[in-house]
């Protein structure tokens, strides 16, 4: 299994997570993004969108974060971290789309913006960014993961940029079941800080 | 079933489409936007994302439009919409995915401000969404659907704000692909137009 990604993604970093946390091998391909690799053959016939991360396993090539984490909890992760059962897959899916809305497009947007990887709005990226906060520090309050009472992709989609989102001058004190889920997610076996 | 949405809701749509195509009854609650009632309890409680749709089953309640389309494709839709395969359904994610970002954060989002919906940044939005539809039409020049060689949900999640870049004045004409893929789509069988 290959793992396309560069060394500060977050995207990729939740795939990398996931692989860690399932105690699956692979191998690790850095694209060269300052060298513009990510827009030129060969990248683009593996991701026509110029992003990582990519997965490449067994002759399939996946993108898009999301994608790569359905795959690998369903190869690897048994009945834990995204079940088959159609209620419970849908209520970890919720989340994984939260992790692509308002945390991709609010809280990374907006980091993006102040690390100067990106150009943009940043009151619009922070203010969708604040109410995805809102949301998960409503689930939260009173629940230690984001869906069925344990840790699920659910929670690997949403933790990088949720955790990195001071670093997008996005305070995480008015939201205290945030913090405490992050610590809970950093204790977690094969967890691991880039 | 019952589905909160709205009249003009692209998001419902999916799930609506999805509904007729597995020929699933259901009842409709249209959601008061214009008297703010998705800011409000009771819809609030239901999401506190406070948007549509929301799908209510046997007590379950679903937010989100891609979970609530991986809700009913696994549990009416046999293999058809979102196999179990591992790398089937990942590779139909890796397209709801798309629907997410490409479509929702470009087509969708430029589409709302030339309609009045919302305020934003159109040119920021149509780029993106023309980035998607490049994706699209890529992929769709010598497949008839987007995943696994038949209709699927990743089909379902693309098609409504795809359809509807016109009205943000984003010209199909460059996508002939994508077009042809609108027609095939308009023409399944459960397919209607709102």
């Amino acid at each position: 299994m290959k793992l396309y990604t560069t060394k500060n993604s977050g995207n990729g970093y939740k795939v990398a997570l996931l692989l860690s946390m399932l105690e699956q091998p692979y191998e690790t391909a850095i694209v060269d993004f300052p060298g513009g690799a990510h827009k030129k053959k060969p990248f683009t016939d593996l991701n026509p969108r110029s992003q990582v991360p990519v997965l490449e396993d067994a002759g399939r090539v996946l993108w898009d974060s999301s994608a790569c984490l359905v795959y690998l909890a369903r190869k690897h992760g048994g009945e834990q971290w995204l079940p088959a059962d159609p209620g419970q897959m849908a209520e970890v899916m919720q989340w994984v789309a939260l992790a692509l809305n308002e945390i991709q497009f609010g809280l990374q947007y907006a980091r993006g913006i102040v690390r100067g990887i990106r150009t943009g709005h940043y009151e619009e990226g922070a203010e969708l960014g604040r109410k995805g906060l809102a949301v998960l520090e409503r689930r939260l309050n009173g629940n230690e993961w984001l869906a069925l009472g344990r840790p699920t992709i659910a929670d690997v989609a949403c933790y990088p940029y949720t955790a990195r989102a001071p670093e997008g001058n996005i305070a995480l004190e008015p939201y205290p079941a945030v913090q405490a889920w992050i610590k809970r997610f950093e204790a977690l076996p094969g967890y691991f800080k880039v």
